[in-house]
């Protein structure tokens, strides 16, 4: 159905992304409730104008200096931004030589299994493909030195309790900075508690994990992610003294606007 | 899961209904999209402080005038609208003694069946109920008198091809008024252009539904249905030159207001 929408379609993007959360539910990719989180971060994107905003690109150029900074960074990585942003997260990660880590909420053997594998299938692709510009080495050695964590559930995040305190000894655990797209926000908290640099991407400005990370951007994670590959390539930036509450503000400024423009009615 | 939420829980029924989504899914009474349709739902609900405005209540207000003062009103509801609300639908439906149209935009045999029984179900569960206060007459004989449309499928919607140009000929074909909740923008649009009063549910005051419809009632479907029925039996008003956009900007100013609101965050 969704392979009919031609590429004038205002919101072929947003729609092709939906299809790909309806496909990746079908294959048992997916929580429950994923699809209603996407139809949440839907209406936040509609309402943003479903464009990355310029205080969103900021926060990026902020995470990628963090990330580049770091110790050792990882990308946590739940369904949905496996389904939405795999792709460019496996760049990103190869480019920060840094693990990527499966973690999901709901926790179940199998859909961690289905993720890991769907992510070493992404691996060997990608590592076929040209370096992205700018980037100097070997692309297929980077790209496949690309650790994915997950399976083996080794270590723990102190303050939660049960299936989703598990996480990956190598990865969460031992991370001083954690890229972590779809947090929720008990575990945001207590990786913020744990004293961890944690970097969100969350299209929804008032929500408890986008008020409890140390940055937020607030875009949709398939744009941010490839707005961020070019950043940890390219970027010479240092880490600021971020101001997250004013991030997003302007995030919050962006909506009220859209809804007081008296044209769109 | 959702048993264990205390009464307490400040958003005990959104949660709830949530549950009754994924349930619903499950049990295959909705479409794919369904969820990403309430994921989205929750989102603008969330902006509008989860609670019934005053705008919204002054455009219930009108919807029952104009349903009382049809000659053919018809209540159309699609999978989500039946999960959510269907009980209090068929309430209204008693008191207007009008039908009842099962109409999906994914039209199948199968999904039709099954809402059908489903409201045919519950009718016989509310027949046994008290009467609502101030409604005088057999509850029971209007309940069971409410016609449930759709199987049918003997009638068309001119203007729209397909599947989507199905209806019932006793209903939506027949009707000068239709309520029909959360409705897409095409069929919205046909609907008026064959000069019906269209009144919708729908908790985006910014999609082409709400700017194509007669009265936006822009809340949720739960809600909005409980006050319709209380409007239904007490309101004594008259339908109205009605103002669809000034109400439409009001719902706006409430987001706005929202996310500009500096202690939120």
């Amino acid at each position: 159905m969704m392979a009919g929408i031609p590429d004038s379609h205002p919101r072929k993007k947003s729609l092709l992304s939906r299809q790909k959360i309806v496909d990746g539910t079908k294959k048992g990719l997916l929580a429950d409730s994923a699809m209603i989180a996407h139809g949440r971060g839907e209406a936040f994107d509609y309402l943003l104008g479903e464009k990355t905003s310029n205080s969103a690109k900021t926060a990026i150029k902020e995470s990628a200096a963090r990330l580049i900074e770091a110790d050792n960074p990882v990308i946590s990585v739940n369904g949905n931004t496996v389904v939405l942003a795999g792709k460019s997260l496996i760049r990103v990660a190869a480019v920060l030589n840094c693990p990527i880590e499966v973690n999901i909420y709901y926790r179940t053997d199998e859909r961690i299994k289905k993720l890991h594998s769907l992510l070493e299938k992404e691996k060997k692709k990608l590592s076929q493909e040209d370096a992205p510009k700018n980037w100097k080495g070997d692309w297929g050695v980077a790209v496949m030195s690309v650790n994915i964590l997950g399976r083996e559930g080794d270590g723990r995040i102190e303050g939660l309790e049960g299936p989703r305190s598990i996480c990956s000894s190598e990865g969460i655990e031992k991370a001083d900075v954690v890229l972590v797209p779809l947090e929720d926000g008990d575990r945001c908290e207590a990786l913020v508690n744990l004293g961890k640099q944690v970097l969100v991407v969350d299209l929804n400005p008032l929500s408890r994990t986008a008020k409890m990370a140390t940055v937020t951007i607030v875009d949709e994670i398939s744009r941010a992610s490839e707005i961020l590959l070019d950043d940890v390539i390219n970027n010479s930036q240092k880490a600021k003294n971020w101001n997250n509450k004013k991030n997003l503000v302007e995030a919050l400024k962006i909506i009220a606007n859209n809804a007081t423009t008296p044209e769109i009615l």
